[in-house]
C-alpha cells in the first residue's frame, strides 16, 4: 500500500447535542466513532468536520487534502450552504471519493451529484434487517460473508429514487416486508461514490464490526489517488483537414470554411 | 398510438437575433425549424418556448402539459434562472422526457440532472462527422442505417464528462482525429433523457432529414405518458413485527422498542 | 399497434404428465394456460411447443416466425438438444425476444445467452413472496402497482449468478428472510431478454392476473419487429488512406503497406 | 502488493509457424513477447500455453493456479476443444481474470462467456488508429494519457456485437472512417474480463510500450485473488414461517403446505 488515505468524516452533529438518548450512544458524535475506527486501520488517517464549524469544516484547504469524504446528516440538510455543496461536488468530480451514509440519502450533496430526488419509504420500528451481499468479489465486501444481520434498524424501502447504480452491492430484507438497494456504487466525473444504508442515530450501527468493515473497505475503494481538474479545451486537429466548402443544402447557402468558424 | 405527444421545443434564441449568418440559416430560430418538422409528424404536437419570454416560456402550466422537452442553448446558459431549472428537473423526475441538443451539453438543466461537468473537447473547422449507429434496434435509430454522415460540423471530442450512459446509441468519428459519444440515453427518476450531439447554429444540421428523424424518434421514445410525483412516505409494516428489545451491544445499553423511536 | 406479435410458449411439459398434483393444476400444461391468456390479449397470437415434439417443436420454420419465445423448463433441461439451443440463441441475437420463467433460470438457453451459471438459493415451503416494482415507468410494469404479493411460492434467494441486468425491474422479499432480483432485462445481440422469477408448477402462479399482465407486457416489450442476421464484413475504407510504410520500431523491420495485409 | 499474480498467456501459435513475415516479428511467438514483458513487471509471474500442447496447455492443474488468463487466437478458433472452453469458462465464473486480445474476439471462450456473436467490421490496410482513453481513473489506464496512437493497424469497426460493457475504457478512431469500442470490461460470475482490440500478428503491436502497459494494468485489475465455486443450495428459512395452507384461487384447489413441497 504505502500511500496513506486521508478521510474526512463529516457529521451534522445535532442529534447528539439535542437528544439525550443519542448522546448516550454517541457521546462525542457519530463522526468520532467512525473516525476512531478508521484511524485504527492500516494506511488510513481520518479527520472530522461538522455542520456548525465555519464553512461546515469543509474549507477549500480541507477538501484539497481529503481523498475520501464520508457524509452523515439528517435533521439539518437544508442548513448546508450551497457554496459548500458546490465545492464538494467539484472535488468529487475531480477524483475525491464520497461515502454517503443512511439518512444522508437526502443530503444536498447526494441529490446534487446524482440528480434525482433520492426519496424512499421509511419506518422506525426497530425491526430486523438483513443486507444480502450481491458482490462477493467487490473490494467493498472484502471480509463480509453472505449477509449482514442487524437486529434493530429503521426501515428504508423501495422505490429508492436513484439512478441505476453502476453496481448493486447490497440488497436489504426487512422484517416488515420491504426490500432496499442498501449498497450502491456510482462513478461521477473522476470520483467514486458509495451509498450505504445502515446507520441510524438511535441504534448502535456504527459499533457493529461488519458495518465498520464495509465503511473501511469503501474508503479504500473510493480512493483514486488522482485529482483531475475539469476543462473544456478548444483543440487543434490531430489529422490534416481537407479544404472544403460548406454545403447548406436545402437551406440554399454555400459558404467557404473561412466564412464560418 | 392514438395519444398525442406534446413536445415543447426550447431555444435560447440569441444567435439568430445577433448574428447575421445564423439568421440567414434559421430566420425564425432553430426552435421553429424543429417544431415545424415535428408538427409534420403523426401524433406529435410541438410548441416552442424561448429564453426571453417570461419565465423563459417554461411556466408551471406549460411544463405540466409538456410530455417531452427539447433543449437548445449555447451563449446564454447562465441567464437561465435557477427556479426554472428546478422546475424542469422536477418535471423530468416525474416522467417528462428531455432531449438535449449539441451545445445544450453545458446547459444548467443537463448538468443538474446528470450531476457532472459535461465538459468536452471542441473545435470549429467545418470538418466531417460520421455518427455510427451502435443500437440498430433501439427506437431512437428507427429508419437510420449504419451511420449518419455530416459534411461540416463543429467537432466535439472525448473525454465527455458524463455518467456512463444507460445505453450508448451513437459514437462519432471526426475527420480531425477524435471520437465522441454522440447519442446517449439515461433514465433519471421517472424521466427519459437523450443527448444528441449534432446541431451547430451555423451549419444546416436541423435541415438534415436523418437528424430530424432521430429527434422525432427520440421524442416518441422519451414519452412515458406518466406523471409520478415524488414522495417519501412513512410506511406501516406489511408484516407483523415481533415484540423485541434493542440490544446496544458494545455500547452497553439495552432498550425496549418503545424507548426508541 | 396494428402489427400482430407472434409468441411461441415453450414448455418442458413433463411435470404435468408425471405428477398428479401438477396435472390437477395445469391439466393441459403450463404452456396452454399461458398461451390461452396471451391469445385473449389484443395484438398477440400465441402458439406452443414442447420438449417431446420433434426438434422440441422449435424448428427453423417455427423460430423464423416467432417474435417472442417464452421458456418454462425444470426437470429435463439436459434433454434439450444443443442444436436447438444454438438455433434459439441465433434467433435471439437476430432480434427475437426471449422471456425465461422461474426454473428456466437453469435452462441451457438462458445460461448460454448470459454466459454465467445462473445458480441461486432455493426452498420449497409455500412461503409468501412480495415482488417490489422498482421501475414503474418501464413497459413491463404497466398496470402493476407498488408490488405483487404471492401467498405461496418456492423461494429463490441471492446470490443469483447473472450478469448485472441492464435494468432491474422487480426485487422479491421472501417470508423466510431472503431477497431476489426477480425481474431483470438484458439486451443481447439484437434481442431483448426478460427473466421473471414466479412460476412454480405446484402453485397457481400462472392463474394470477398480475403475473400474466407482466408476462403480456414483457411479450410486447421484447418484440423488436426486426430480424438482423449476423455478419462480420471486410469493409472498404470510407476515407482516403494516405500512402504509408509500416514502422516496425524495436522489432527492426520496415515494410511497405503492400508487404503486409 | 506482496501477493504474486500468476498469469497464463495463451496463444494459438500458428501464424508464427506458418508465415515467414509473422515469424520474423515474433520468432518465439506472440505469447513469449507478452510473457517476457509481464515477467519484467513487479509482482507478476507469467507462464505460457499454446493450442498444440496437450489439452491446449490448459489442464485443470494449470488453470487452478492461474489468476489471470490472456488469450490470443485467430486462424484456428475452431480447433479449441469444447471441453477446454468449458473448463476456462468455469474458472472465469469462479474468479479467474480473462484478457482477450484482438482477433480473440471470435474465440470460443469470448463468445461463450458473453453469449453474443462478437462480430465486427474489419480491414487490413495498415491504417492509423487512435485509442481514446475514456476512463482516466480506471486501473487499466494507469500511466496512459489522453490516447494511444498506433501508426499501422488492422481496422475493426462497429457495430461490435457484444453486451453493453460494464465500463467503456477505450474508443478507437480509424483513419478510414470507423470507430470501435476497443477497451471494454465486464464481470461474469466472480471473474473480471477485459477485451483489448490492438494486436495484429503482422504489426509490432506487442512491442509497443503503451499497449503493454495496458495489458499489465489489466492483469493487475483482473486479479480478484478469490476462487468461489458455483453452488445452488437448498436453504433453510432464516425466519420462522407461519403455518399456512395454499390457496389455489381460480384453480379451485386448497392444499395444506404438507401436500405440496
Amino acid at each position: 500500500m504505502g500511500e496513506t488515505i486521508n478521510v474526512t468524516v463529516w457529521n451534522e452533529y445535532r442529534h447528539e447535542k439535542e437528544h439525550e438518548e443519542v448522546r448516550k450512544l454517541y457521546p462525542h458524535g457519530i463522526h468520532r466513532v467512525i473516525a476512531d475506527y478508521l484511524n485504527s486501520q492500516e494506511g488510513i488517517k481520518a479527520d472530522t468536520a461538522t455542520l456548525d464549524e465555519p464553512e461546515h469544516g469543509l474549507t477549500e484547504e480541507v477538501l484539497s487534502r481529503t481523498d475520501v469524504l464520508i457524509w452523515w446528516g439528517h435533521m439539518a440538510h437544508d442548513q448546508v450552504e450551497d457554496a459548500v455543496v458546490d465545492r464538494v461536488q467539484k472535488r468529487v468530480l475531480e477524483g475525491m471519493g464520497l461515502i454517503v451514509l443512511h439518512s444522508g440519502h437526502f443530503s444536498k450533496i447526494f441529490r446534487r451529484i446524482l440528480g434525482t430526488n433520492c426519496s424512499l419509504k421509511w419506518r422506525e420500528e426497530a425491526e430486523k434487517e438483513r443486507l444480502w451481499n450481491l458482490a462477493p468479489t467487490h473490494p467493498i465486501t472484502r471480509g463480509i460473508g453472505e449477509y449482514i444481520e442487524l437486529p434493530n434498524t429503521e426501515m428504508y424501502g423501495e422505490r429508492f429514487d436513484i439512478p441505476e447504480p453502476d453496481r448493486l452491492i447490497f440488497v436489504s430484507w426487512f422484517e416488515g416486508g420491504e426490500v432496499f438497494r442498501s449498497g450502491c456504487v456510482w462513478e461521477r466525473g473522476h470520483g467514486r461514490i458509495f451509498y450505504f444504508r445502515p446507520g441510524h442515530e438511535t441504534y448502535p450501527i456504527f459499533y457493529n464490526e461488519q458495518i465498520m468493515t464495509v465503511i473501511t473497505n469503501a474508503a479504500r475503494w473510493a480512493h483514486t489517488g488522482m485529482t483531475l481538474p475539469d476543462n473544456c479545451p478548444n483543440s487543434k486537429p490531430l489529422e490534416k483537414l481537407s479544404p472544403k466548402s460548406v454545403d447548406f443544402g436545402s437551406a440554399g447557402v454555400v459558404q467557404s470554411r473561412e466564412d464560418i468558424g
